[in-house]
């Protein structure tokens, strides 16, 4: 079978090096280009040693990278690249997956409000595919135009979704996720927050006044509820926290029950729900997930409670730079191409 | 000034040695004895050599301690021991300080059916004062048995206790506190799940089923909201979480707004009822208190957010062993005595 | 091609866990029976929720595995169980692995001191090998028995071979190990010692008044540089420390240079000596080598330095998990069996 | 008794908020100006919440600042700001500390080729007193001028003096130090090396072609042994590493020992050595200290070994910002000024 033919623009951050440890051994991927201005030049393991004798590329200068003769560019680049650059490769018959936020929100006007620039390409926006594959399989094998969820809205969409899409439940207006994130979620960035000595032996909230992957949540929601965008009949109420680990999310979801949902049995919903999934795995009742069971793995695991007979409390675990990043880009791209989905993504979890 | 004789009674875990830190530089106190059966005859020093030069102490074994010459016994002893010892000891005239739960709950029913004991003098509990000093000050500078709180239950009252004293500010029965702890809060026992390998880079929920702080938490938020015991009009969904830092705890607590606590001026509301307490600091608004501006500091910070106009979220830092544990046990001991609450107690956090 | 059937004794530790990560995923393994004692009947992925889904195994108790119809049996155990089955295994045919000490010294005597058991087979001391594959692989390829080294001993030996290997470089009665572990070295032991509240946030050199790990270290020194066992003509002073890491060790060697040494390119010697090697990667000079750049994977990485004109200095990193005991395990099975020698032991560093 | 008044320059640093840490309740300081440009008329507590409620100082731009008013100016700057304010404060009768390096070294060629920058007062540089108090305190009480020394050169100046003090115990131009940083260290500088998700699970040795601290600790120890400045007959090879810990510092000394050394009583030298010391603490035989023994306090601990007859091997640890920095600078302060040496710097360590 032909190899993929990939690149990546960007690639010197945590999802560019996540994305490189997976394709490095998926059996039908080739990396053909990684781009960085100002690496260009560097060989990629001189950056990142622990590809020695893995990834032999260097890093070129974008306009010199043949990203045109690639079949999929994967954007590992700050929010507002991926855009600038779509339609010359759509145009060249290049299919694109993009880990920033550019094809996330639909609405570009909420886009600039929250990113703070205008969008590129609005003509673009209704063909992308928002690539949550577990909710949005049919779509994604058909798009050109990939928008790699956020790490926390993976998290808070799966973990909601059955509750969500069977009408009646719960309260879809008072939904609350208190989210922790390990620090790699903050990128590669020279940042004082996010020096060792900031972030460790340390816990916070952050972002409260309005972070953005709470109007991607809210969307998306409304879309697994099937609420009009911009209603407010479906609210959740989004808390980011940081916590002194490296990779790891851990989301605890709340909903108020409806006298149906007390009435519903959560677990066996849940386990329906993802019967046959790969990479969802619904703990057995009474479960407490550990973010280190999937670290490194491209597995977001599950459990479901009921601390009071009218509250739903959903604990979810991933990996931030894997099913909530670069893991979940690769798993898009393999359903994008007809590739086994799980292809290249059957690392296990390292622990400890 | 007279000093205080002073006896602890254990003292080889984790709020021993804070307890030791302290009070060896309390100007009004004088370490007298400290027991240990297991290590008895063992210098503390040497057990902590933190306390090399500072403590000559050696542990002594329980009867052959002077207990009784103290002017005040703290337990920072398993479940269980000051029930045992309480009722010689005020028959000697000394007063104690249980940092455990013995007497936090006054139904001695509850307390069996949570710590899985009889209690050994249920005739004692009408008398002993739960140890919140900001709540309950004048009771406690009374008290011969003072009930130190448990370090979760402190942050969730005085997180709520400004939102439930005025009436009709939020819904009682729907609150939820979703806290996360640092790994010193389980304690200096030799157990896996606590090992460095298994919580560190790593984040989880635990005690979902129930957790014995959950009784103490909705106990006294009655009392603070003035609803007879047991009733279910306020009702506290407690979610404890493991975070991998040595000292800290975090939480972020939620409350359903009525209309007039949607009205109410929340930030004015929180800094009235702190004001003048030298140990709780209410952040200006819009802040995101981190546990680390409270490491080794009897401090217990909070800020007051609304995320929705229905919804209060206010989060609270403190360090557990501190205020959380042993600096308020001191706390509690400077009221007892009359002595100046901050004696002691003036050491600034240790950041970074 | 036939998959090797694969026993585990023992599993429930950290070497455990990571030979099955890697076996689970090994192309040419399969997974016979794991067994335990104490958690006989429990499902594996039930004690390591990161195995879910890929590994279905349960612990069987010991007499009821059917350890004898496997080709080759791991022993991940504590020292002294693969002593006491090895004759049996041998006589059915079996092959084995010992990731614990009992065929490590040749010398039973010396084993008898350092671990405090008499050897339970010393007649078969004569044929195990010790399995350190880059300096010992026609050996290992016919062995029925395999003493999987030590963690610190790979990285010193490994480390000063090529120094050793050409007699008059250095002194080698004057060498110095200084090395520093990850916790995770420690194993999976309720031990107070090992607790994150003890080990995080802190440094402590340990062991030094003799470690198990200095005797072999010293044996196999000895045997790389051609002297006799015993002679004090090779003496290596091994400092063994403690970092908060999970996983990772670092080894900074010292040996002082002869005239010969001096004049000779150390740079140049060592890349001759590994060239080839698949998992030793020599650093560009003037490297200073990460532990987590082999974070899971089974690498080791070492640089050549020389701080003063007569000292060489080399700095070593492995995860001791991987290639420091259970990736190192798999690599001797896979010599063994004439398979591959990297076969299932492709994943890259799990880098941040 | 009057306070001293006291300004700090820099101060947004780590060790700016140690030394605020340790004025805010030194019973003799008064916090009369703290200067930075970038953060002039901000609140320092704004900056480092851990201080408010205690110091109630902003910030001001250097200009502004009544430095010359001062009693003492601390500098917690970058090197080179120190040297271009000397002179006008020493003119307005104002004693400095330098934390940073400007006036450690005597000779101002190394300094340029070490800082790389020319001495901006060399004539100063004969009346700057090198300011590690156990080795100095005479000339330390009569300085206008101290220079508080580099952390990793306190730990290898105290944990050597005793040996290199009596001629003739130790080869002194075979020393190894290999020491071992708490990430705090290098400052708090947004830099990528020095973030959360590079420096976690992480262990790695640094500067091996050559650290800052290098010069520092031979033209010290040369002046300790009472060779000639530049003598190569005392030669320490210097290698500093990095351990994933905020604060802590853990060096491991190594000395050849000459016949005369091998016959000396070590530990008795030793405790002879610092007898009296009220910040060295002389471990029993035996020992192996632990970092965060010292977590923030003014302490460091040794313990000595001879790990084989001819080879002492000295453990010695400290916290990098007390005993390391502010600690010793106040601890300089307090020699200085005729106050007791242990003023304000009664804090015991933060364990755990």
């Amino acid at each position: 079978m032909k190899r993929l033919r990939i690149g990546i623009v960007g690639g010197t951050g945590y999802t560019g090096v996540e994305l490189l440890r997976l394709l490095a051994r998926h059996p039908h991927a080739e990396l053909a280009a990684i781009t960085s201005r100002k690496e260009s030049g560097l060989a990629v393991a001189e950056l990142f040693p622990s590809l020695r004798g893995r990834v032999d590329l260097a890093f070129s200068a974008p306009e010199a990278a043949p990203l045109d003769r690639c079949d999929v560019v994967f954007f590992a680049t700050p929010h507002g690249v991926a855009m600038s650059q779509a339609r010359a490769l759509l145009h060249a018959g290049v299919r694109l997956i993009d880990l920033a936020a550019d094809f996330r929100l639909q609405d570009p006007a909420e886009f600039s409000r929250w990113y703070g620039m205008e969008h590129a390409c609005p003509e673009l926006l209704p063909e992308a595919v928002y690539g949550l594959v577990e909710l949005n399989r049919e779509a994604i094998a058909q798009a050109r135009i990939v928008a790699n969820p956020g790490c926390y809205p993976t998290t808070v969409q799966l973990g909601f979704a059955p509750l969500l899409r069977t009408a009646g439940l719960v309260d879809p207006s008072q939904l609350v996720a208190n989210c922790v994130s390990g620090v790699s979620g903050a990128g590669r960035k020279a940042e004082v927050d996010f020096l060792f000595s900031e972030a460790a032996d340390n816990f916070k909230a952050y972002g409260v006044r309005g972070h953005r992957h709470g109007p991607e949540i809210n969307a998306q929601l409304r879309r697994i509820a099937g609420v009009p965008a911009g209603s407010n009949a479906v609210d959740c109420v989004f808390v980011p926290h940081l916590a002194p680990m490296i990779r790891g999310m851990h989301s605890t979801l709340y909903a108020r029950l409806t006298p149906q949902g007390q009435a519903t049995d959560l677990q066996q919903l849940y386990e329906t729900f993802y019967a046959g999934e790969p990479f969802v795995d619904v703990l057995p009742a009474g479960s407490t997930p550990q973010t280190r069971t999937v670290r490194g793995a491209n597995v977001l695991r599950l459990a479901v409670h009921k601390p009071r007979a009218d509250l739903a409390m959903i604990l979810v675990v991933q990996d931030n730079l894997t099913k909530g990043a670069s893991g979940q880009a690769v798993q898009n791209m393999n359903v994008m191409f007809g590739l086994p989905e799980t292809a290249g993504l059957d690392g296990l979890a390292v622990l400890p």
